[in-house]
């Protein structure tokens, strides 16, 4: 049982899963639902597909991750992130609006999926930390800002083509003077009623006399009144037949993967989008559920969310849908609403499942501009100057990182700008543990402990040399550790042992032994002995695997004062 | 005068060069030259070129080095790794033998020679570590497997094509046929007797009574003796209308960049292949420099060397020759010799010079069997077993990582393959410290010191738990680590404090240092402490440098021992 709860964690909080949970979860969900329609609804019009598609992407990926997945708190369904690169994958393949264009985003979600439950088979999850936070801060930034520049075609009521800033900047101007005056009017109405009930509607209801419970639940209902009050004047002033775009009516069946539509070389091509849509969904989902989890001193299982994940982008192309993952506002919604437990994920996809039997009516007057005014609001929080801020303070190398990831998502892209990030990333690192930090010790006088000669006054013998190597012994560093050592010895023609203190030293591979080893010979031809001090023991056990003990001129001592000992002992003999 | 020196380190050696050690260099440059002629001319058959090339390469080179190069040693000139990868990357342009050929090949040596000097002005020389053991021994095993079946064609006297293991084979069955009897016959001649020149020419100097000196001196002109005897044979015989592919009349103009034939596009293509035949030409050749100086206490500065290597190519290109570098075989032919200081290379230059000039006709009967024979002994000697044996015994992982580039040579070719493996081997090592050892350590009874609770015998407080970080701190386990940790305070609910004893942590980046801000975070939330211990001061810098302490909940302690007392203290007054 156990055993089986492991993978279907759903088993562990059903079974103390009460009636009153059920109530109020039900109580939280019929809110929550009413709530994330809106933020649905534009994520998937952020995607490039019809709106109504959002509403698809919440029903089976909310049920698949509330049985499969380990937060218990995290809200699944579209987002902004991954729904625009959603777009940007799929703009290549197809016509934003088309049936191939749905066809290739519904692969792309299916793609996603299989991707999350492969890196979880083959435990492969954490190739998702090669994105560093320099990285991810710069590329969100960047997105955001993409994005709300994207939204201005809806704000503005123009054409605009292309998904990154030149192209976007660019046709933006060619059209600025075919502004549509309603849209216009309406959006800046929006924009302003939703930046005012997010700030003040708490304090409005409070100030009506409203339960703190209330308060508590509809606090953030703001965005649904906009929506509603929005509908209500389009559909009564007809602005529709004023240029206002609307989402008109919705097709009642939804959309399925069209095989005709599909190729190898498309499947081929998309493979780098749907891997970097799935490690960027990953990345954001994990770091939210395990916020959330840590209140409740909960525990995420990230191997077991890439199932969770995976199954619910399965799902999300099973509905005709597009990728999906947790989402940070999303999952703050649903806990405002009061969810005690993923039952809230199950319910409210049911409830989702009947407004689109029931209630797409309703959203044929709802304008595009009303949608694009929430993702513009909510993609503005994502831009940080504060955080490149921070970071210039705490490395101006690191700073940078974030700035070229920024620059490059800007003018080339999301994906290129990612990968350009993270290869700079790696390299970065790598260069740093390329130049480790090598320290000359000795002896601080009547002591037993050694200390960089440098900072501290102690005391040496003119015929050994004691080198602490601050770092990992690996292939990035090898080379340069054996220059070092052969510098040092060539500089200094009286030495005749030189001992490694390996005290800092973690592990060793095969470049840095062989290094080891061309040193040990190196040193034999300029008549210098080589001796290890305070090996760690899994070092140590590597070492015994290899040669390089049989064939050390020195020996291996346990601490470094036994070696001093043993080696001036020797000295003052000869 | 020091700081020129710098740039032109011969200044160093030539300023206590004496008339005596001009003679002995004088001596040991003939018979250098010599012995180096054979092998000049079929590294450049190697490289797809007229063998006559191989000459130009070793002239305007081996002068650059040896005025701009740090090694004493080092002779420069064509190798054969890096003219079978310059025959690969050259294939896609032009057909071997046409001008077309000769533009791109020369155009490639002056792009390597250009990547060198700007790796070097860059000070990016830490990139040529990103070859790791494990990748450098598979990719020269199989280069060296590739050159020899690629030469089968010449010792068979066949035709054949590609340059990667399938089309090899293939083309070598399809024409298996045609085997031409007098090459094959010389070819099993010439190399039966290179092995037994080897094995014994040294021995038979010695029995005929040539004094040690003489046996130094020609020990090793075994190849010089088989590719006379054959030049003779041949001629004598007039094998090559029997088939006998020679060298033929040389053009006495040397090849030059044709300019008609280069354009953007092909500089664009080349780009990655000059980039790799550099990388690995100037790996290969600070290796062989480095063994050297060891022997004589020199030093190698390996950024210089990217200078005296940049401008050897620069020298080729010049010359109309192809890329080169420094070579094993060469500078331990040179060492051999007698050389004494880099003016060998000076004057075996010129030497090769006057061949040009006046004792090419001497050239025109040589068969290509016989340079096909000499690069396929010298290329045997590379494939090693042993090699992966050591390693298999080491690590399984770093060997499966030489199976892996071994095959992806084979079957994709030497770049493919070299990236796949540099590629691969950053991944193992990301995944190595993305999963750090992190342990639960308590106190030693009486001591002050502290263990790892699975190991040792350790007092513990169940309302504290300490634990140590056995790895640097940074993107790649940033995540991990923050996971490890809230997993372990959310098993054990009594836990109020939490301290991080940080005696290995030797470098803390920005994804580390928000994971901490958020452990911070979250640990408070959970109602948990959070304390820091044994901080270094590099890393305590950097912590100062951001809001983590303003932010910590807890304190930071000089020693694990000071905390748990100050902390034990807090408990029991509570």
């Amino acid at each position: 049982m156990k055993k089986f709860a492991k993978y279907l964690p759903a088993l562990t909080w059903l079974k103390s899963y009460q009636d009153a949970d059920l109530k109020s979860d039900t109580v939280a969900s019929i809110v929550f639902t009413i709530m994330v329609i809106p933020q649905s609804l534009a994520y998937a019009m952020l995607a490039g597909l019809p709106a109504i598609t959002g509403l698809y992407a919440s029903i089976l990926p909310s049920i698949l991750y509330s049985l499969f997945g380990t937060s218990r708190s995290l809200a699944v369904g579209p987002v902004a992130l991954t729904s625009v690169m959603t777009a940007s994958a799929v703009l290549p393949f197809a016509v934003s609006g088309t049936e191939q264009y749905a066809t290739v985003a519904i692969l792309l979600a299916f793609m996603s999926g299989v991707f999350l439950l492969v890196l979880s088979l083959l435990r492969l999850g954490f190739l998702t930390n090669l994105l560093s936070h320099p990285v991810i801060s710069g590329f969100i930034s960047a997105s955001a800002l993409l994005i709300v520049i994207g939204q201005l075609k809806y704000l503005l009521g123009i054409q605009s083509e292309g998904d990154t800033l030149l192209p976007l900047v660019h046709s933006l101007y060619l059209h600025v003077n075919n502004i549509n005056l309603p849209t216009f009017i309406l959006s800046l109405a929006s924009i302003t009623s939703l930046l005012l009930m997010r700030r003040y509607f708490a304090t409005l209801l409070k100030s009506l006399g409203c339960s703190a419970q209330a308060i508590q639940l509809f606090g953030k209902s703001g965005p649904v009144l906009v929506v509603v009050a929005a509908t209500v004047t389009v559909a009564l002033l007809s602005l529709e037949n004023m240029g206002v775009s609307i989402i008109g009516s919705v097709p009642i069946k939804p959309l399925t993967l069209n095989m005709e539509g599909i190729n190898w070389k498309i499947v081929e091509e998309l493979l780098p989008s749907a891997f970097l849509i799935s490690i960027v969904g990953f990345i954001g989902s994990v770091s939210v559920a395990q916020s959330f989890a840590a209140k409740r001193r909960q525990d995420i299982d990230p191997n077991q969310e890439l199932v969770g994940l995976g199954l619910a982008n399965i799902g999300s192309a099973m509905c005709g849908a597009f990728p999906v993952t947790g989402g940070f506002s999303r999952t703050v919604l649903n806990a405002d609403c009061g969810s005690k437990s993923p039952m809230t994920g199950i319910i409210s996809a049911l409830l989702i499942l009947l407004t689109l039997l029931f209630l797409t009516p309703l959203f044929y007057y709802l304008p595009k501009a009303i949608l694009a005014s929430i993702i513009s609001i909510s993609m503005m929080q994502l831009v940080s100057v504060q955080d490149l801020r921070n970071l210039w303070r705490f490395s101006k190398k690191e700073a940078s990182l974030l700035i070229i990831t920024f620059s490059v998502v800007m003018i080339e892209g999301m994906e290129t700008g990612l990968i350009v990030g993270v290869i700079l990333s790696i390299l970065c690192f790598l260069w740093h543990t390329s130049h480790p930090h090598i320290a000359i010790v000795g002896r601080l006088p009547g002591t037993e402990h050694f200390r960089n000669v440098q900072r501290f006054t102690v005391e040496t013998h003119p015929s050994i040399l004691t080198v602490r190597i601050d770092e990992n012994l690996f292939f990035a560093n090898a080379r340069v550790f054996e220059e070092r050592l052969q510098s040092l010895v060539s500089q200094n023609t009286a030495i005749r042992h030189l001992i490694l203190m390996c005290t800092a030293v973690n592990m060793i591979d095969a470049s840095a032994l062989q290094s080891l080893e061309k040193i040990v010979d190196r040193l034999a031809d300029s008549d210098v002995k080589l001796h290890l001090s305070e090996v760690k023991g899994p070092v140590m056990d590597r070492l015994k695997d290899s040669k390089l003990l049989d064939n050390l001129t020195g020996q291996v001592f346990i601490t470094q004062h036994q070696a001093i000992q043993a080696l001036e002992d020797k000295q003052t003999k000869s």
